[in-house]
C-alpha cells in the first residue's frame, strides 16, 4: 500500500494542470495518502524543491491558469547522473509514486526513470496541442481554442472594418489540432496545417473566386510547411498586390488564461483516476478519456507521433468558407 | 433531387444557433440547393414568414449568440389546422425539406409534421440543456457551462472575502447536467440535482464537517426536489443560524453570449451533415455526434427522457470538494 | 516619523481592492514603513489578526478581484468597548496609522476611531456603488458596469431571439450609479433609479410607441422606487399583458471579476497617495481623484448622500432609446 | 434648419465607433434631421457610397466593435480634386453637414475640406490611440486598454509558471498612453515608451536587484526608442544571459472587440452632443470630453501633437513595481 506520492507538471504549462493538481491531492488525502509536490517539474526533482500539500493548498485554484507547482524543461534529468539523484531525493523523502502531469517530453522523461529505478509513476495529458495518442483531448486544449476564436473574433472587426486580409498564426509546431478547430470556429476562409501539403494555387484560388466578400480569415499554425504566417502573406501579396493584408501572430497570450469548464471537469477526472490508478497497482501508463471512457495507454504509445487530422473536418471547412 | 429546403430555429435559443444556419445554408448552396430560413419557428412557417438565404447572408454570424432566424412556441402548430396552414405555406414556397435546430418540443413537433405531410425534415440539437439522446453534446451546452463557471468564478471572489456560503442556481428544470458540468467545474462543495434524491441530512453533514474552509459554493439545479436554491438556503440556515448564506439565481444570462468554439465546431458539422442527410433520402431523424461519429436518432426515441447522469462523476463530487 | 502602519479592507468587496493593497505595502515599504495586513475589516483589528506584509505579500493580486485581507461587517466596532479593543491591539502590534479601503460604513468607523483614540487614518474609495462625495470614481465600479453590460450583451441575444422585453436589476440601493451607466452602455429602452421618480403612464407611452422594435431591455436599480425589476415587470405586464415579459436579476455577479484596467490604476494611485498623504501628516481623509487631480475629502464630507446623477444623461437616454 | 447629414468614420476602426453612429443617427432623427451614412470614410464621399439610416439601422449595434459604416485611407482625399469630387456628391445628395468619427488624419482632412467648400463638420474622437488634445479619453482606449490588460494577465499565467521575463508590445507609434496605462494596470516591472528617453543601464539595474521575483512583464510601446520589444529583449538577453526572455506582440487584437460600458457612455455622449452642436451653429470643432465637461476644440488644435504623460504616474510606476 502506497502511504506517499508526488505530483509535479512538466514542459509547458496549460490551463487545466492546476485543477489536475487539485484532484490528485484531494483523491489521495480521500484514500489517506500524503502528498507531496515537486517544484519546477524533474529539476525540482533533482534539487529536491518538494513541498507538502494539503486538502486547502489547492482550494481556490481550480480556476487559475499557469501551475502553482511550476514548470521547466530539464537538462540534467536527461542524464543518468541526474535521474540517479531525482531517484535519491525522491527515496529521501519518503515518494513512493508519481503522477506526472504533461506531455511528450514528460512522458518520455517519466518512461525511462520507471524502468530504470521502478519507481510508478501515472501520467495526465497536459498540453494545449492535443497531440497525444491515448486521449480524445489533452488539458488545456478547449481553453486554448476558445482564446484564440475570442482574438480571432476581435481581429475579424478590425478585418471586416477595413476589408483586409487576415492571416493568423496558432500555436501547433507539429500539429494541426489548434489550427484546425480554430479555422473552423473563426468561420476561416482556409486553414494551412503541417499535416497537409501547402497548395499555393488552390489558396490563390479560392482568394480570387472569394473577393465577393472582402474581409477574410486564414488560420496558419506555426509548423505550417509554408513557413508561417508571414511567409505565407508574402506570396500572397506577390500574386494580389493590392490586397489589404495583414498579419497577426496570437504568441503567448494562447497558454494562459482560466480554464474552460470542459478542461476544469477533464482535468479533475484525471487527476481523480490517476490516484485510482496507481492504487490499483498500475503503473507506467498515461490516463485518458476516451469516448467518453477513462483509458490507460502505455507512455510509449502515448508519445507516438500521431495525425488524428480528420479529413471530411478539412472538406467540409472548403464547402463553408465564403 | 431536392432543389429548395427551409431552415428553423425553435424552442429556447442557443449559442451555436447561428453557426448551424450558416453551416445549412452554404453547405445547401454548395450542393446547388436554395435555402430559405423561416422566421420565428414553427410561428413563421404558419404566417409564411420566409426570407431567401446566400452564402453572404450568414457572413459574420458563427460567433454570434441567440438567432438571426429568430425563434417562438407556437400553439397554433399544435393543432392540426396550424399544421395545414404551414404545409400549405411550405408549399407555395416550394420548399421540399426541412432542417429543424431545437430541442424536444422542436422534434415532436417536425416527427408529427412529416407523419402528417411527408415533407422530410432533419433536426439538429440546438438546447443548451444537453437532455437529448442520440447526441453526447447538444448545441449550446458548453457554451452555457463556461457562462455559469465565470459567473460562480465572480462569486466565489465575494464569497472568499466574506466567508460566505453560496447557493447558485443553474439552468435545468428536468436536466441536472448543466448543475454537473459546472458544479465540477467551479469546484462546488455540494451539487443539488433533479436527477439524484435530496439528502438534507447529507448536506448538513458536508457542511459541518467542512467549515475548516469558510468560503463555499453550493450549485442548485432549478429542477432539484428540494425546490431551488432559495428554498435549500432557507434550510440550511435554519440550521446552522450563523452562517452567512447568500443565493444567486443565474437566469437568462446563461442562455446568451457569443458560442464556445467546441460549439461552434459542434454546429458546423451538424449544420453540415443535416444538408447532406437530406441528400442522402435521410428524414426524421436528429443528427448527432456520439463518440467522435456522426448518427442519426429518430426523432421520437432522441426526445425520450434520458439520464445520461454519471454516477461516477458524483462520487467523485464528493471526493474532490473541500 | 511613521514607522509601522496597518491596512484593511471593510464593508462590501470590490474588484481593485487587492491592487489597492499592492500599492499601500508597495508604496510604504519604498519608504521604509512597515506594513501590515488587519484581516476581515474591524472584526480583525478588534481579533489581532494580524499579518506581516512585503513585498512579495501582494506580488500576482492585482489582476484577482475580491480582497485578500478579506472584509467583513462589525457589530462590536460600533461598540465603544469593541473600539477600545481595537485600538489595544493596534498598539500592542506598534501599528501607529491606518489605510482604511471601504465605503461608507468603513469611513464612520473610521472618522469615530480617529476622534477617540488619535491614530491617523486615510481611507480609499473601495466600493461599487460610487456613491461616495470627493472622488469621480469608486473602485470597482468600472469593473462592476462592465461586468453587467456583458450580462446584458447576453440577455440580449436572448431577447432579440424571442422578441422579449427584459426587466435586468442591477445593483444600487440608494445610488442609481450603476443603472444610469449600464442602461446607456446597454442601450436600454429606459432606466429606473432611485433618485428619479416613478412615472408609470411614461413607461406605459414609451414602449407602446417603442413596439416598433420588439426586443428591449429596461435597467432596473434595486433600490427603484417602484420596487425592482419584480414588481416593475407586473405593472407592465397588467397593461399589456401580450408581451413577453421577463426578469432578470444579476445579483451578486456584479461584486466580484478581474478588475478593469481603470480600476486597477485608480487602486494603484489611490493607494499609492493614501501613503504618501499619511508621510505628509495628512489624516481624517478619503483620497479621491477629482478632474484628473488627487483630492482629499474628510471622512464626514465623503460619506454625505449625495447625488451626482446628470440630468443631461437622462435626456439622452430618452432620445438614443428606440 | 439643416435638414440633412452625413456621418462616417475613419482612420483605424475603434471600438465605440458603432455606439457614436448610433447616437448621432437618432439624435439627429429626434431633432427631425435625416441621416445618411457615408461607407468607407472619404473614399465613400468621393464614390457616392451612402446609405439612408433610421432608427432600426442602428438597433443592436452598440455593443459591436469595429464599426458597421466601414474605414478606409484615402489617397484621393488628399488632392484638390478628390476633395471636390466629395463635395458634388455630397451636394447632390443633399448632405449639408457632417459628423466625422475619427482620429489625426481624419480631422486633418475635415479641416481642410470645411475650409475648401463650407460644409459644416463636427468630430468625434475616435482612435485608440487616446493621442488628442481636446478630451481627456479618446473612443476605443478604454476598451483597448482592457483588451492588453487581459492578454496580460494570460501571458503572466505561463511567466509565473516558467519563471519567465517577458517583454509584451503594445499599440502606440507616437504615443505611450496605451503603454503607460497597461503597464500599470499589469503591474510591470517596467514601461518603456516614446515619450521617455530609453535607459538600459537602468533597465539592466531594475533587472538586476528584481530578481528576487522571478517572473516578470515588461510592457513596450511599439514606438519606444529603444526599437520594440524584440530589440529590447535582445539587449537584456546580452546582459543577462541566463535569463528565460520571451517577446509577446499583442497586434490587432488591441483594436477589436465589445466596447466597455465607459466606451460607450463616451460614445453616446459625444455623438449626441455632435449633432447638437451642428444645431447651434457649431463647426469645424471636435466634440470632447475634459473633466466631465462637453468641450469643443478646433481641428487643427485637437490633432496637434501633445504628451498628456504624467510624469508623477511614471514614478509611481517604479516605486510598485516589485
Amino acid at each position: 500500500m502506497i502511504k506517499k506520492i508526488g505530483v509535479f507538471t512538466s514542459g509547458g504549462d496549460a490551463p487545466g494542470m492546476n485543477a489536475c493538481v487539485r484532484a490528485v491531492v484531494r483523491t489521495a488525502i480521500y484514500h489517506n495518502i500524503e502528498v507531496v509536490g515537486i517544484m519546477r517539474g524533474y529539476e525540482g526533482m533533482i534539487n529536491g524543491e518538494f513541498v507538502p500539500l494539503e486538502t486547502q493548498s489547492v482550494a481556490n485554484i481550480i480556476q487559475r491558469g499557469g501551475t502553482i507547482l511550476k514548470t521547466a524543461r530539464s537538462k540534467d534529468f536527461m542524464t543518468a547522473e541526474g535521474r540517479k539523484k531525482a531517484y535519491e531525493q525522491l527515496k529521501a523523502a519518503g515518494i513512493e509514486a508519481l503522477v506526472a502531469i504533461g506531455g511528450n517530453g514528460t512522458f518520455t522523461g517519466a518512461s525511462i526513470f520507471e524502468k530504470e529505478f521502478g519507481i510508478p509513476s501515472i501520467g495526465t495529458p497536459g498540453t494545449i496541442d492535443n497531440d497525444l495518442l491515448g486521449t480524445d483531448f489533452t488539458l488545456g486544449y478547449d481553453t486554448a481554442i476558445n482564446t484564440v476564436i475570442k482574438a480571432v473574433d476581435a481581429i475579424r472587426d478590425t478585418a471586416e472594418s477595413h476589408d483586409r486580409l487576415f492571416f493568423v498564426e496558432v500555436m501547433g509546431r507539429d500539429s494541426g489540432q489548434i489550427a484546425l478547430a480554430t479555422g473552423i470556429g473563426a468561420g476561416a476562409e482556409a486553414i494551412l496545417l503541417p499535416e497537409v501539403k501547402f497548395d499555393l494555387e488552390r489558396l490563390y484560388d479560392r482568394l480570387e473566386k472569394g473577393r465577393r466578400k472582402s474581409a477574410k480569415i486564414i488560420i496558419v499554425a506555426e509548423g505550417d510547411e509554408a513557413g508561417g504566417a508571414f511567409a505565407v502573406a508574402e506570396r500572397v501579396k506577390e500574386k494580389f498586390p493590392h490586397f489589404d493584408t495583414k498579419v497577426s501572430v496570437l504568441g503567448h497570450i494562447q497558454r494562459g488564461g482560466s480554464p474552460s469548464c470542459f478542461d476544469r471537469m477533464l482535468a479533475s477526472e484525471l487527476g481523480f483516476h490517476a490516484v485510482e490508478a496507481l492504487l490499483n497497482g498500475k503503473k507506467g501508463v498515461m490516463v485518458g478519456k476516451v469516448d467518453k471512457r477513462i483509458t490507460y495507454t502505455p507512455f510509449d504509445e502515448a508519445i507516438k507521433d500521431t495525425s488524428k487530422m480528420d479529413k471530411d473536418l478539412l472538406r467540409m471547412v472548403g464547402i463553408l468558407a465564403s
